[in-house]
Order: C-alpha cells, then structure tokens, then sequence
C-alpha cells in the first residue's frame, strides 16, 4: 500500500478488547507517575480492555497483605478490567503460591531493573519454579543470558515459562530454538522494541531513551520482524514516569506505552508488516490462553483503519506527560471502546468511571474456555 | 583417622598419571609468569602426567598459525605429555572446527576473564556449538545463569558441553538437575574452590585472593563437597602469576595449582572426605573419557600417604612463587613419577628434559580405548 492511501476515507472495523499482560500501574507508592485511575484510562483510550498489573510497586507485592491492600486499590480505581501479579521475593518461595489462584501470574525479575525484587540466584529461581503451580503462568524478565538459564530450569522441572519483553536477536533464536524442541515456553515484544532501536537514541535523547531491556541495535530488532511467529504476545510494558524525572540528569528506565501500542500495530498492518490476524492472536487471544483470562462478554474495540496522526509529545490520559513514540506518523486509531456492553471510550472521551473495571480472577471460572473466532467487521466505510 | 596416624610410617601406593584438563601455560606471550618447561616442570612434581594447554595466550590460539606456532613451542619445551585448546572467538565460528582433531578441546569463555575471547553473545555461542564436531569436547568458562544459558544451547543442538571450574551451590545444581535429566553436562571442580572460600580471604589478602570465579562462600563451597557424585573432574585452573603481580596494588586474577593439588586431595582422602577411587575417576579417568585421552603406557605416579607438611609459601617448580594455599597441614606427598618407563620425576628432582612431553593428539588413534583398573598398590610400608 502507498501511504496516501488512507488519509481520506474512513474504514471502521471491529476488534477484540485488547489485554496488555504487561503494565506498571505504580500505584501504591508512586501515584504522581500514575495510579489505577490514570492508567486504566489510559489503557481503554489505547483499546486496551484488561490489563495484567505487575507487583513491583511500593510496598511490593510479595504477601497476602500487600496483595489484598493493592487489589482493594484497584478495585476503587480502576476503570477497566485487570488481575494482579504476585511478585517472586529472595523470602517468599514458601509462601507466594497460597496467592497464586487469585493472581495474574508470578513475576520474577532476574535482572536489576526498577525494582526491589531481583532474585540472588538460580537456587532461588529453582524454589519458586518447584513451588508455584503449573497451570498459572510464571513470568520472567530474563535478559540475554538468564534466557536460557530459566528456560533450561523451567524445562528441568518440567514447567512452562513466560519470557517478558524480548529485545535481543540472540532472546529470540534462543526461544526459537527451545520452541522448535518443544520446551514450555512463551513469550512477549514490546512496541519499543518493535519499533525503535539505537537509532532512535539521539531523537529520544539518551537519558530519556533509557528503559530495560535497552533499546536494541537494528539487528536485533529486524530480528524481532524476521521471528514474528516465533512471538506469542504483544504487551506494552507501559512504565510511567514523570516528565521531570525523564527530562532529569539520570532518568529512571521506562516508557508509557498504552495509549501508542495500538495504533503502532494498526500502523503496521496498513503497512503490510503485520497480518491482523496477528494483531489479534498476539494482542488479545495468546495472553487469554496463556494467562488464562476470561472473556470479557460485549466487549469490543472498534479502530478507524485509514486515520493518519502523528504522535504528539504527549498522550493523553496517562500522567506520564512525553512518549518515545512523538513525531512517528501513524496509520489507524481507536474509536471507540465498549467494555461488559458499556461504552468506555469514544473519541477522546473516558465514559466509565472509576471502579467500573473489575478483577477478572475474582469472576467465576468458567467451566470451559472459549476462544472465539473474531471475523473482522466493518462497522462503517465512508 | 585422628591427625597423628600419619607422622610416622611410610605408605606408598602406586596411582595412574594424573591428568590435568585446565593448565594456563602463559606460553607465548607471558613467559615471565611461566612457559611450556616450567609448567610441565611443575606439573610432573604435582603427579600431573598430561595436561590440557588453554588458548588464551597472547596470540590467542585461534586459528591455524597461533595453533601450529604453539604446537611448536610446547614440543620442544614439554616435559609431560600434553593437548592443546582452540580458543572460540567471536570471529572464528565458521573456522575453528578445521583444528577439531587436533585440539583437546574448544574453549568457550563466556565471561570476562584474563583473555581476550570473551564471545560476544548466544548467537555466537550457538554457531560454535554448531560448527565443532560433537565427538570433540567443548569447555565452556560460564559462570551462574551462564551455565544455565549454556547447558540449554547445547541439549537444544543435542551436543555433549563441559562445564569449566563450578564454584556455586546454585551451578553445582543447576548441572545436577540436568544429569538427572539425562542432558549431555560433565563439569569440573578446582581445588581452591575445593579448600577455600571467602573465609580464606584475609589470609590470603584481598587483592591476591582474586581469582575467576571468585572464592565462593562457604555454603557454595560446602555444596560441592555435598554434591561429589556430580563432579566428573578435577583440574587446576593453574593461572600463574608473578609474585610481583599477585603482590601489587591491583593482581590479575589467578592462582597456581599444580604442584598442590594432588597432595590436596590426597590429604581430603587421608581424612576420609573422598575416596581413593573418587580421586582416580576424576582426576584420570575422567578427564581421559570426556576429552577422549589416550592411555600413557607405564605411567604412574607413587605417592606417600603418610607424609605429612606444611604448604610452603611457593612450590619448586611453577614460576609462581606464591601460593593461597601456604600454610595448609597436609598428610600426602608426591614420592616418584614415572611417564612413559622413564622416572621423570623423584623426590623433588625433575629428571626428565624439555621436549619429552609428547602431543597425545599426535599418536594414533588406539582401535578401541581401553581403562585399566586401577588396584591400589602399595610399594612399600615401613
Ligand atoms: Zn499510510
Ligand atoms: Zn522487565
Ligand atoms: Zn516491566
Ligand atoms: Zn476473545
Ligand atoms: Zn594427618
Ligand atoms: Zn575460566
Ligand atoms: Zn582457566
Ligand atoms: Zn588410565
């Protein structure tokens, strides 16, 4: 397709309530870089129905007290639907699995990352592994190496693992690899690695383009393109900061992502980097199956294929005020939203209010799971 | 056995030629710190008949000519027999294979070190794993999730890896778990790791002390001797450097070993920590199978049980004039060498020259290896 393409017509299709597995709400303990409020709104404006929340918060999710404290936050606050993660502790491998039936999923940071949760070692790592339960996802932020390290520990034990944001040619060979011998293990890209690498530094501004995993070099992230069957799930890992904290002399690492993820897909369809099939395996059906999450029943996203914006210096509903993605030109917006048969969102407009999201692991299990066949509907075509 | 029974008598028992699988010779590059005549020099008066040359030497032996350049200094300098490492770079993925039957072995470091090898990341890991032929071992120098990564690579491509120096609980484990498995894991274990840890580290003082990996703590170093049976090896590591260096501001990391280990060990069996046939399996036997060693004819080493010492500050023969070990009671001494039906050492003198080292790759191949039994025989008893 050119790229004049779409910048007349209007081509309304329809589309699953997307689930972001990955997003760092921050609230507790940092609410002026974002809270349950902001970022469900957030969420919803970027078609994004249900988030997964993860535990590195302040105080972290580690037990049931904090675990009940952030899901009684949540459940003021949020706007769309959500679960929430358990964090893996150098303490907790006792304890953490009494939590696992109420939770997303266990998250273990292997790395030094914004957290106090990293791991010491793989007798750790192997702990948590044996003691959580097979059938709920363990989740990993495992760079390079550490890959395979809890790919190889996870088969060892005979478990599935999740990797968390691959970023690296050498990430992705190696699931690849593992894959093709049918080991248990999935993973997820983000859309900054999808589509910025170190290329994009000195636009971003260095400290600024700081998040983790890096930005890659362009070969790493062509190779992220050349494996795309290779990736099960898209999720933002959506990691707000203040404004002033990103334009500081030292910023931390982490980048909005909700609002943009979206119409960087979209982007890429229209592009024909992308199948729509794709999007909806990797954006909405993978995390159901993989985080075993409910359907939402009415829910639906419906997205203008043939908008063309740019991205501005900032979005609008989360409070992390600037986005890596400003000045990229992109093909494809979200109209509207409709949540559990309510309209959420619509052109700009939040319409459910705080409170209105619910946690999907406090709903009653299904007794099976269905996976429906999503035939894209056009809504309207002008 | 109380620590008096061995002050007296005179006990020597006849044991196979040791072999010694990891050796830095430091020739060429760093004769200073040692060279092919004073390392087998060293070697012979430790029981070590055979050893394993590493390629970080300076050239590196990565290619053809530092290959053939080295050969030929090791045969006019070697007085024990000896094979030596390709190195894998970053650069000769697609070559080093050429050298396969020639070399003991390829070495893989995956962690910065005392070389310039250190190879960049898992897909360069993966294209040496590839290319060197299964049959020839590959030695890998990966420390933590490290071992992890690459125990992982190596059962995805179905190919036997050894594991250099273990020094933790979590990667004595994390190879148990994968024995258990059935993947293709050997490993090795060196004696400081053995003897020493960070409450040696005062002792020795902080800066000589260095050492990769490092001194582990004494519940990494408890776990070894806790996991005997997954040790198939014991090797030095002998990293030798000057007194001058290991006494500076700054030292490069490294000890020497070879003439301690055997008395090491044999004072671990006096005190009934290990047993004479653990000894002979891993530090003869072992090394033969796994690096596909031939058998030296009429080769043997007598050692006195019963003689009991104290390690000096250095030992006689390695250009290293320090020891972490000085200081150490040990009950076990190296009485008589004999390589190949010559006496090539006795009772502190070396009697054999350089250039009676053989390259055991240069000797025919043997239609079928044959492993003795080893029957303990005791020479005299006074
Ligand atoms: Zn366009
Ligand atoms: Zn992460
Ligand atoms: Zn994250
Ligand atoms: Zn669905
Ligand atoms: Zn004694
Ligand atoms: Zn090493
Ligand atoms: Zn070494
Ligand atoms: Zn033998």
């Amino acid at each position: 397709k050119t790229h004049t393409d779409c910048m007349t017509s209007r081509n309304i299709i329809k589309l699953p309530g997307f689930i972001d597995v990955h997003v760092h709400v921050r609230e507790p303990g940092a609410t002026y870089k974002e809270d349950f409020d902001s970022c469900t709104a957030s969420a919803l404006a970027g078609g994004i129905t249900m988030i997964c929340a993860m535990p590195n918060t302040n105080p972290p999710v580690v037990d049931r007290t904090s675990f009940d404290y952030v899901a009684a936050l949540s459940r003021v606050s949020s706007r769309c639907d959500y679960a929430l993660y358990m964090g893996a502790s150098t303490s907790n491998s006792e304890t953490a699995a009494e939590l696992a039936p109420q939770s997303a999923a266990l998250k273990m940071y292997l790395n030094e990352t914004y957290t106090t949760l990293k791991l010491d070692d793989m007798t750790v790592w192997q702990k948590h592994l044996q003691n959580w339960p097979k059938k709920i996802p363990i989740c990993a932020h495992a760079e390079r190496e550490k890959t395979g390290a809890i790919i190889l520990m996870a088969s060892l034990l005979d478990r599935p693992i999740h990797i968390c944001h691959l970023a690296r040619k050498e990430e992705i060979l190696i699931v690849k690899a593992a894959k093709e011998r049918g080991l248990k293990v999935t993973c997820e890209v983000c859309p900054h690695h999808l589509f910025l690498s170190t290329n994009d530094v000195d636009r971003i501004g260095k400290g600024r383009a700081e998040v983790r995993p890096v930005l890659c070099s362009p070969e790493d992230q062509e190779a992220l393109w050349n494996n795309m069957d290779v990736i099960d799930i898209f999720a933002t890992d959506h990691a707000p900061h203040s404004v002033e904290e990103k334009f500081s002399e030292k910023p931390p690492p982490g980048f909005p992502g909700l609002e943009t993820i979206l119409p960087l897909l979209l982007n890429a369809v229209h592009q024909g980097r992308l199948t729509m099939e794709d999007l909806i395996n990797k954006f909405h059906r993978n995390p159901r199956k993989i985080f075993n999450l409910p359907e939402q029943p009415n829910t639906y996203v419906e997205v203008d294929m043939d908008y063309e914006w740019t991205i501005p210096d900032a979005m609008e509903f989360t409070k992390s005020k600037w986005t890596p993605f400003a000045g990229m030109h992109v093909c494809g917006s979200i109209h509207r939203v409709t949540l559990r048969g309510e309209i959420a969102y619509v052109e700009g407009q939040i319409l459910v209010p705080p409170g209105f999201g619910q946690n999907v692991r406090e709903w009653p299990a299904p007794k099976k799971q269905t996976f429906p066949i999503y035939s894209i509907e056009k809504v309207e075509k002008e």
